[in-house]
């Protein structure tokens, strides 16, 4: 997977990626991850990437022609897709990142300040994307989330120490608790359950938690779980 | 505010600070980024923080003993929250942030791999917060997607160029579209609306595009503004 970013910050991308999981997946040539800065397609010997909007208020505007330059210089692979990141965006979810995780190149437009001269989606027509309902400094933080996410759902970047599979959400549930040595911390114990080998018990007791965890910190997605399970036994 | 860290990667949190808005903040004093390496809490020669989980299966398990210790090596002030970033925890949210903002100090606990020992939970009992219903690598992103979310709402961080006050979601809606120069594009022009110097026509247009657009992309968040103004006007 390649992962071209459009953005101001090139290093806050490439920096991440110098660690941990990322790192690995560069080197084992799983995902390359290229930043490519709108400020080196400005026209003008300044620089200047951002105005003052027209209508007056707060804030600069991301100019449209650095980032479309910019968007243009990108070699395009077959099975490409391009999102731009922005709280004005689809929420992501795991669906989504397993979506994305199906393509050969993302390219990521990260915003800055104030956002986009509204010309940049007239003409990209990105893919929007946002992680929530909150307002961040700019879009390098969710394109990295984005990236991290789409990764390691990208065969080879998970080792057997890892593992998606038992992920939350991937099931529609919450994770269930675990637990490593020693058997009792600060008088707190391991579940008996966990200790005495027996697989039945232990999927059970885990799949419970899972329940009753999701149940209580997110009903809305438990409501989600019960109605899927429903439909599968009608 | 301070943030203090728990993070096996220290070196991500703090590259990240060293740019633009963040690094500006921390400059000023308006913020201080933290980071304690659990790994530097170990007891055994080996450094090791994590092991098997109890029960079997995939994955390796964050141990207690690192994390309670470093945790507890924090200097508490008054007015501080905890906050674990899972997964399972409440999703981020405008008002979220908001809240956490009134803070002097965030301590933030980043898991990495599998997710931590349950008694990590049971002794610090930390407010859970998750970005969404998706799995990242580690907490290193989310915990820097809510220092950057809180540290904007922080006087002083955004200069007038910036403003948080007509954000998306500040109002329930999402932003308008912004225009900068030149006033026509490649074809596109600049609305009309935005020339003409009326600022009530102006504020008018914005409010319409940005009901639109709430509708259109976000219907759920439209649901809520409505409700809220028959609410406010009953």
């Amino acid at each position: 997977m390649i992962f071209d970013v459009l953005t101001l910050f090139p290093e806050m991308i490439e920096n991440y990626c110098n660690f941990s999981i990322m790192k690995r997946a560069s080197e084992a040539n799983i995902i390359s991850v290229n930043a490519i800065n709108p400020r080196d397609f400005t026209l003008d010997k300044h620089k200047k990437v951002d105005d003052t909007p027209y209508g007056g208020g707060a804030g600069m505007v991301l100019m449209a022609q650095p980032y479309v330059d910019a968007y243009e210089s990108i070699k395009k692979v077959e099975n490409s897709v391009t999102v731009m990141l922005s709280p004005q965006g689809e929420p992501l979810s795991d669906d989504i990142v397993n979506e994305f995780a199906n393509f050969d190149q993302m390219i990521l437009l990260c915003g800055h300040y104030e956002g986009f001269d509204e010309r940049i989606r007239e003409i990209i027509k990105p893919r929007e994307i946002s992680l929530g309902d909150f307002v961040l400094t700019g879009g390098e933080l969710p394109a990295l989330c984005l990236i991290d996410a789409v990764s390691r759902k990208l065969e080879g970047t998970l080792g057997k120490i890892e593992s998606a599979d038992e992920d939350s959400f991937s099931n529609g549930l919450i994770e269930y608790p675990h637990y490593t040595k020693p058997r009792v911390y600060r008088g707190l114990s391991v579940p008996e359950v966990l200790l005495n080998g027996n697989h039945k018990d232990i999927n059970e007791f885990r799949f419970q938690k899972s329940l009753e965890r999701t149940k209580l910190k997110r009903p809305d997605l438990y409501a989600k779980w019960l109605k899927n399970q429903n439909q599968t036994t009608d």
